[in-house]
């Protein structure tokens, strides 16, 4: 299945010749992953230059999917990728959560991926699990939302709201985790992806791993002092990366609405002098944090992802010129920050795939669970 | 092996039991060992309530030994440690090394070590390999010292100059393996390791291992942003935790010559006020960098070592009340802020113990080694 998911059009000689498992063995392993529709033939293929065409294989347009859902502070939103971590439908709402009682926010959370469930069953796809992203510190064991603040959330039990199968995970995981599987960058596998929508989220991936720290807490960039004596922010402490770079901040620096997040863009599309300041303003905000878990963490790049990649063309030359003086390892280069290719997509994409790489990281088990709910004689 | 390594006076019994092997399997084990010299038998052990008492073993106090070297700014340092991680023998010579010829350095390391060297024979030892620490970016593979700012130190071949089965590190990192291997703390895996002699460094210890970095330049504490605008550090940048927290700049702020760095702690000590001060301040300064670094990584704890264990009576208190107001996670407590029981001698012990460790790693390969190097018939 690793094989599989990695190539493009792979045969069973190709998979023997990479996994080194003989030929035979292959093609049986092959076999029960086509009568579990895990896989399937796609015609034939010359393997290179010389031998018999062999047999195309591709991991299964119609087989398991997972659903991904967002709950943002503006907005909810559910999709659902297949194996292959294709987008197969996306269905968004405007919501004006902060402050909003949690039930009601998950019942219409709950319709949205009954939705997506559905128009998944229509397209043949066999729904194994849902994930589901928020802006806060997770549980992830008790499927609970300790803390959003952008929410006003403490302690909701959001996997209990939409049923078995769920998985609850912090939206800055979800994304990096995207980046990792779906982000097209080739062997990038040490990063650290900073994502944002009212806050700063960051996560941290090493050697193709998400990080989550001790306590499941990691990549807390928001809150890293920037300017130990600057304003008030909303965790109590002062200077923090999201009183310079949140949102909030940049609205206000500015000079416009807030909640009204969409119009920074298009202010400084349009050269409006006050939005370009800002976001210089943070772009250095945000490369001063990032120049301090850049010398603590030494990857191999920073990830600008999320709703932040749309502003990528201001912040970046911030960032890469603090990176650039104060990142100790002189082989830093600025073009190792890099923009998601994903966009705001990527968070609910990557809860999507993440509810399906079940499948991928043991097939066996989905193989034996397919078979007992399947009628008798099938 | 690694169960005696965890153990005091175990039994073949009670190894078995541990790893899950049959008795006897572990008995022909232990017969491999014990004849190899790498284990010891140390009397009858009655292993619980019921039962024949079975014969404890440990450790061999006179099997493979590791060599720790130390360069530092003002010292060198070698030492000797056995596979119980105990210190067997320690030489320390004040040394005036910045700016002075690596060649003349290393010579008299060489020496240190060889001086060591005969003394672990003396008690029966068989010094397997050399770990030199070093205060500086290195590369590994490579046995070089890539850039040691504070000794003037750019490609120096050290690995080279001290002969086969030398390994160079950085100091913190190995500061922060001591403190994982021998710092008696119970279950700590996830913490970061702050440690300083002229420049500060730190090192981050995830699940059981330490992170290097995807070029291994991890845990450059040292040069995170405190106060973007602050001083010029001697990196280029401004405002970097050394330029607050450094050697230099305390001697500086407590009024005291520059390299005569023990002066400190006696001023602090006498309760001189400038030396109060400078340490309180630099405190807070640390406080702030590590708000960041436990932000981001979410660790278990911090552990103050190396020769700033000696300084953080002084340093604690703003260390605490940084992190206080700073960490996201409403549960980090001031006393996961902990001050190393090493002290200073962590990095050299930690040097020495890392060159033997790779016996416990992998004892068949020295058994090997061992049976090839002894004359025939013995």
């Amino acid at each position: 299945m690793g094989a599989l998911a990695a190539g493009e059009k792979v045969t069973r000689a190709a998979v023997a010749a990479e996994v080194g498992l003989a030929r035979a063995t292959v093609s049986t392993l092959v076999d029960e992953l086509l009568a579990a529709g895990l896989v399937e033939e796609r015609g034939a293929q010359r393997p290179g230059t010389v031998g018999r065409p062999g047999t195309a294989l591709a991991l299964s347009e119609t087989g398991p999917a997972g659903i991904g859902a967002e709950i943002g502070v503006d907005h909810l939103a559910a999709c659902v990728t297949d194996l292959r971590g294709r987008l197969r439908c996306r269905v968004q709402a405007p919501a004006a959560n902060r402050g909003r009682p949690a039930p009601a926010v998950l019942a219409e959370l709950a319709g949205l991926t009954a939705l997506v469930t559905g128009q998944a069953r229509d397209q043949g796809l066999h729904p194994v699990g849902t994930t589901v992203a928020v802006p806060g510190l997770v549980g992830r064991d008790r499927g609970i939302v300790l803390r959003a603040p952008n929410l006003g959330w403490e302690n909701v039990p959001v996997a209990a709201a939409l049923g078995p199968g769920t998985v609850v995970d912090n939206e800055a995981n979800l994304g990096a985790l995207a980046e990792l599987w779906l982000g097209g960058h080739d062997r990038l596998a040490d990063f650290v992806h900073v994502s944002a929508e009212i806050g700063i989220g960051a996560a941290v991936v090493v050697e193709g791993r998400l990080f989550r720290g001790a306590r499941g807490f990691a990549g807390e960039l928001g809150h890293v002092p920037v300017r130990p004596d600057g304003p008030l922010c909303s965790c109590g402490a002062h200077g923090c990366l999201e009183t310079f770079a949140g949102e909030e901040a940049l609205l206000r620096a500015a000079g416009i609405g807030a909640g009204r997040g969409p119009a920074l863009r298009a202010a400084a599309a349009g050269g409006d002098p006050a939005a370009l300041r800002a976001l210089a303003e943070a772009g250095s905000a945000l490369g001063i944090a990032l120049s301090g878990a850049v010398n603590l963490l030494d990857p191999q790049a920073v990830v600008v992802g999320g709703p932040l990649a749309d502003l990528a063309p201001w912040l970046l030359p911030g960032v890469r010129a603090e990176l650039a003086d104060r990142v100790t390892d002189r082989r830093w280069r600025p073009e190792d920050v890099v923009t998601s290719r994903l966009g705001s997509d990527g968070v609910l994409r990557g809860a999507a795939y993440s509810a399906v790489r079940t499948v991928l990281d043991d097939p066996a088990r989905w193989i034996q669970k397919d078979e007992r709910s399947q009628p008798a004689g099938v």
